[in-house]
């Protein structure tokens, strides 16, 4: 494989034509769309028109004539075709930790079990998400190695939390597998998808999900702290009571009733007036799923990584690939470990490669399957290559500078 | 009293060099400010170069180069002059109903009294979350009508949850006294603000309110759905955990730690990342108010509610007042009651003056000190009273149309 070879696959990369679609400095390598997804042109545009035109101008007439009383349920439609659930089962809001924690709540007093099990290398937010809600319901969290999951779970298990793409090592979950083996062992499974959706296949149904969360702000491009969402399917969202009942998820918002009545499915999980400028960019974002077919963002997600770990391992051996090496139990990350992780990554910024530092030695790369392509491995492996043979990190100046969020 | 009359106030108006900063369409007089502030044109500003320069050329970078990272401390310390807090004692993020739910949840467990005090006729919402929430607390919620709320108070009150100014009626809590009397039976108090920051005095620290909350997007003009806030006292926030124990309200958030330690203050009740593109607009909304002084925004709410008041008893006295006659008993928004009122806000609106029904024989007119003149209050009870008089507002279509939420 040279720059040619990896040239060629761009060719005939059926994703290729939506880098277009977004703003990409000339010049820069951005593989951090995994912390923040890059800004969709039309995001631009539509925003420019929701805040000139529909705010500016329609004012509060706009929540008919601009449609933003309907918004959450086009994004909700838009989000469900990726996530593989039905738009009733989808809720769009607040923040990824608002709603694990209702959907937790919402769903451990109808749990037998007294264990919530999850991994104990899991995304720090959500063990304490979960730690504070299985307290509140008289149950337990249970963090284990990832190797000990599957084994742990038994009829004390009530629920099983897990993240399907690890933020770190982006090891990925067996999720249909996953899922059946918890069903068998009477566990409720909860899928954190905020590294997987638009990165890689989610299909909920198929796997048998009964709650899922995730962000919009990732793969999915929706602009810094954009709205998160959840999942939960419809025949368990219909029987739980939402921890924060809202008027936007009562059954008739705009009855003024002194007294609380669910909307159907996932809509009571909706809380407050809906945040109208950061949907719109979500909702803009989204449309550039639109016509993509998941299973091409699946493929290349794999073809990308592998090219990544393959040229690493050829031209830049002094980094230690710490994901999986078999594609299929990746996502769309790849982490490599390096003594000097944090000066190595801030000097390939300097040359225009984009990555991010994972604490205490990890160096992470994005590779977002709609804007990445296969000439910007080649390209970030030679950077990387030449930091580290030139040993250009080595400067005080890079371990001095401010990390990247 | 004539238009040249109303003029003349204008003259004298020590605000009313505040309007030119907000896009207001020719021609129409908008009153409905109390549900969605009128946008800035700063914001309009800011939100291009938030979006097309620090999100599509700054990438992940902006969160220190653009210094989102700060956002949240920013908009906070806005927020606490206008509320008279300090800046620690205010969280800004999220909605104002999840904001009120997770406050309840931190304080309930520590009041003794097993009631929850509230207002029958306070908003629905309110009335949703402080049920849940003492149900979730085994605490029981009491609503008695307005007349009797203070004479409920007594051992058992555990917490009183009022609405400062009423959404409908406008009637205005003496806030000072109530928040005394409360304390003097062992309650805490909890303010919804949603009607009064931006439009009346508030001074939570001269109240002695244990609690706040409210929206950025009535009075204070942050744009639709914009993030909401709380506001605890000091020594109260940090006696108490948050319920919903996210990253961003973590005392060290970049450590990742797996476990949860909460930072100091209403800082802790932060929860997940700050949504950057809505703070960017509630952050440049409030900065209009950086040189206002609030007490001219009390003097004017006062001013033209009364002008309101006495050109509709003159002109326009079909319909009857509503809310308080007396200005230092009532908000910035006045109620008038025709068995009509549907009809004649729709009326009222094709010929340029935007207010809201209520129902069931409401009429709402918001009179924001920052954008309303004494003119538009002339001109608006003209239209009223030929609406009235020739009976213009009895035509089927203003039946059939859709309301303005």
């Amino acid at each position: 494989m040279d720059r040619a070879g990896a040239a060629a696959l761009d060719e005939t990369d059926p994703l290729a034509g939506l880098r277009d679609r977004f703003e990409l400095p000339d010049g820069l390598i951005y593989l951090d769309g995994n912390s923040l997804g890059p800004l969709p042109r039309s995001v631009a545009a539509r925003l420019r028109r929701v805040i000139d035109e529909e705010w500016g101008e329609g004012l509060i007439g706009s929540w008919n004539e601009a449609g933003w009383i309907d918004l959450t349920d086009r994004v909700a439609e838009r989000l469900a075709r990726l996530l593989g659930g039905d738009p009733g089962e989808v809720k769009v809001g607040d923040s990824t930790t608002v709603n694990l924690s209702i959907s937790l709540d919402a769903v451990l007093p109808h749990v037998a079990g007294g264990v919530v099990l999850t991994e104990a290398g899991n995304f720090p937010t959500d063990l304490y998400v979960a730690e504070a809600a299985a307290a509140r319901h008289g149950k337990q969290l249970v963090r284990v190695p990832k190797g000990e999951v599957l084994s742990r779970l038994g009829p004390d298990v009530g629920l099983l939390l897990l993240t399907h793409v690890d933020y770190r090592t982006a090891e990925r979950w067996d999720a249909p597998a996953v899922t059946t083996a918890a069903h068998a062992a009477g566990a409720l499974v909860c899928w954190d998808l905020a590294h997987s959706a638009g990165a890689v296949e989610v299909d909920l149904h198929a796997w048998g999900a009964d709650l899922a969360i995730g962000c919009t702000y990732k793969y999915l491009n929706g602009g810094p702290g954009a709205p998160a969402y959840l999942y939960m399917r419809a025949d368990l969202a219909d029987d739980v009571a939402p921890p924060i009942p809202g008027w936007w998820g009562h059954a008739d918002p705009f009855g003024f009733s002194p007294s609380y009545r669910p909307a159907p499915g996932a809509d009571r999980f909706m809380i407050g007036t809906p945040p109208i400028l950061a949907l719109a960019a979500v909702d803009e974002a989204l449309a550039v799923f639109d016509d993509v077919d998941v299973a091409h963002v699946e493929a290349k997600a794999r073809a990308l990584t592998d090219l990544f770990v393959e040229l690493v391992d050829i031209h830049a051996a002094e980094a230690v690939v710490l994901s999986p090496r078999a594609a299929g139990l990746r996502g769309a990350h790849v982490l490599l470990g390096h003594p000097d992780a944090y000066s190595v990554v801030q000097a390939l910024i300097d040359r225009g490669v984009v990555g991010d530092f994972r604490p205490p030695d990890g160096m992470r790369f994005g590779l977002a399957p709609l804007t990445t392509r296969f000439v910007d491995v080649w390209d970030a492996v030679q950077a990387l290559s030449d930091v580290l043979l030139t040993g250009a990190f080595d400067e005080p100046a890079y371990r001095r500078r401010k990390p990247v969020v």
